[in-house]
């Protein structure tokens, strides 16, 4: 009896990943995202609740829309469950919206995308309000030349050299769409794609910047697929201007 | 011949306001912008700079546009006057802009008027990227209420009562234009004015705010005038929803 009223809940999370050592739980008591908002949603409930997280987002990285899954006994509402779980949680993270899901609802398996953007402030003096959310860029950028740099990166190929960290899964991704647009100084790097491997964002960033600044041309980055090696591949963008914007399921 | 070298310098400044003691100096090393901004500027120098702005903002208020003058004998362009200063001041100031200016030039008794703003987030879930520089305010708000008690508050008017601490100078003021602009669940009431008193953007929000929570009518507002006291009045909003957005020379 007790097993049917079990609830599966859906969280949309946003945080300002600044003070944050990512996501993922390194323990019980540590300074994760995961940890934190488990320890919130315990309290707010009274019940012992273990989250499950679309995305692993880095150290440093903030998210406008994470997803997160958990199973519960509480009757309270959906509604309810929301601002008690925002209750115990600091100002720098919050539930956006808590929902009802079907049993078999998984918020890391069942995804089938994600949308990550890289903000860039491309202007000669920075911003002191969005200094934590953009990596500031004073030089002159030649977006033609990153645009090309991303029309060179989206569709399906082996990432192998885009990634730090060993994996023995396929390093074989498909970013279905890689935009980069300009608005009043701001630069938005978009990558919309299946899945993406530690650090992918970060250093496909990177790349397109050095491809921005003259560093490195769009044409040659056939070439880094080719050497599959990290060496080959740009800088790692700072955590601090990426997002992870949205996690899929259909 | 040395006077005639001497050059008046206008800084244009940005700020986030979050964990200083407001504009004014009150002693020679303290948390205030004035003494930070004038220790980069000396720095950059290699000269006692004294900066006088042309608004007080106080503890936690930040700023988009304040404006600020020093005479200087460096033979440094504004450009690069601007780019040394900034490499000696921390992310969250920054210099936007350096001009020359005439000697007679003088930001505070020269400002003919100054914009304010105060940003409200009107949202069931608060914004932790914004945090820093909005009001989250849960409850729904009745904008054409805030907007009601804007017109009451336009005009010239002995504001006395919306001010704190005491002065010997006139409490009459003008307040040229006065808006509640809605967008996105942001909202933001624009004070344009000649000059303010202590507080008085502060407790006007209040008084708004006041009356789009349905704690205070409009047609209340002139008996506030009458009464020219503090507690006739409504609440201070908190400092971090105020920004000092633009001052005006002629």
């Amino acid at each position: 009896m007790a097993k049917t009223s079990v609830r599966n809940i859906k969280l949309t999370l946003a945080y300002d990943g600044t003070r944050f050592s990512g996501w993922q739980r390194q323990g019980n008591t540590d300074n994760t995202l995961q940890a934190l908002v488990e320890t919130a949603a315990s309290s707010a409930l009274e019940e012992n609740v273990e989250l499950i997280g679309a995305s692993r987002t880095d150290s440093g990285v903030h998210a406008n829309g994470q997803v997160a899954h958990f199973v519960t006994n509480t009757k309270l509402s959906v509604a309810e469950l929301r601002s008690k779980i925002n209750e115990n949680l600091p100002a720098d993270v919050v539930v956006l919206s808590a929902e009802e899901m079907p049993e078999r609802f998984h918020a890391r398996y069942n995804a089938t995308g994600k949308i990550y953007r890289y903000h860039i402030l491309n202007k000669a003096v920075p911003d002191p309000f969005t200094r934590r959310y953009n990596l500031w860029v004073p030089e002159s950028l030649n977006l033609t030349a990153m645009r090309d740099a991303a029309a060179q990166l989206v569709g399906t190929h082996d990432f192998k050299a885009f990634s730090t960290g060993k994996t023995k899964k396929s390093t074989v991704k498909a970013i279905s769409n890689l935009k980069v647009e300009c608005a009043a100084h701001e630069i938005i790097i978009t990558f919309i794609g299946d899945s993406f491997l530690y650090n992918m964002a970060r250093i496909l960033t990177g790349t397109i910047l050095e491809c921005g600044l003259g560093q490195r041309k769009p044409e040659d980055i056939p070439a880094i697929f080719d050497a599959g090696e990290r060496a080959a591949a740009g800088f790692t963008a700072p955590a601090h201007g990426l997002f992870l914007d949205t996690v899929f399921y259909e």
